[in-house]
């Protein structure tokens, strides 16, 4: 059975495409950003968002060592995504990922939060094409991550169920602060 | 994305091939059990277990319509499933599904409930293969049906993660009666 961080990504493995855009909102140790690097390949392109210099040094570093280029990194937090890919000109992208929380090995007083990452969803569901996937890996597992987690479900519930579709799946027999994952399709 | 029962037959479309043996849980109007039927072909079977005779008469009608042999309805409560494929020297399955609640268009006061359908899900846990699911469909949109998953989460959390899986697939942006999805996968 596909456990969390499979099923997020199997979402982007059957609709993500050579040459297509996409925004990894949480580049942090950027294992995310590679992997989607390779779904989109030479031509495609990842638009990846920390706020923490650390996390985009230590990244370059692995997007060099594995000779990928189709990666921009930018030091702003994400809920300016709208804003950043505006300004490069891209008009629309093809999925989005979010691994929210702090960055592994590093201070976990910097964590994602409810308000910005609602912000980056909303300026990510502008730019989205139908049909396509924001992915988001939610831990519960730190006590602000349990505050974001019950502030994006609330927010996630109200969204138009005719504009989005929005699938949860999570592990049952695991403890309640394990990570789970929410998908957001746009219709 | 896809919805939840589409989500729930996925798993049986992934796993059981031609010949295989598997239970449904809950005949009812019989088409799960139409669709397991045409998973595991002729040289398959599905043992389907329902306490209502209307139900067996009617699916049995329409397996007739459809030419399929290969579906055994049988008139007796789950909670017997492990004695009655004993008896038919079945000793295993290659995959059950449990569409829970009452039978649609009928009466509203026989539903199934959480005490049967764990004795009915221990019973097929010790004669599905490794590698296999247990698919159950919830419908807490009724209030036996929200007690009914309550108790079963409950007795689901507390499933050996070494021995079981055990994932949970629902709809965010919907009303929390609408059904979901848990699916145990036996390691």
């Amino acid at each position: 059975m596909k456990q969390i961080i499979p099923f997020a990504h199997q979402l982007f493995i059957d609709t993500l495409q050579q040459g297509d855009v996409v925004v990894d909102a949480t580049l942090g140790n950027g294992h995310d950003s590679l992997m989607l690097s390779q779904l989109v390949g030479e031509n495609g392109h990842v638009y990846s968002f920390d706020i923490q210099q650390e996390a985009i040094d230590q990244s370059q570093q692995m997007f060099n060592d594995h000779h990928v280029k189709q990666i921009t990194p930018i030091l702003r937090g994400h809920e300016h995504v709208y804003e950043e890919l505006n300004k490069r000109s891209v008009n629309e992208v093809d999925g989005a990922i979010f691994n929210l929380g702090f960055l592994p090995g590093s201070d976990q007083s910097i964590t994602t939060n409810a308000n910005t990452t609602i912000e980056a969803i909303e300026g990510i569901l502008k730019l989205l094409k139908p049909e396509r996937y924001i992915v988001i890996v939610i831990y519960p597992g730190h006590e602000t991550g349990e505050i974001e987690k019950n502030e994006l479900l609330e927010y996630l519930a109200t969204k138009p169920a005719k504009e989005v579709d929005i699938a949860k799946y999570q592990m049952v027999n695991r403890s309640p602060k394990a990570p789970f994952v929410v998908a957001l399709y746009k219709k």
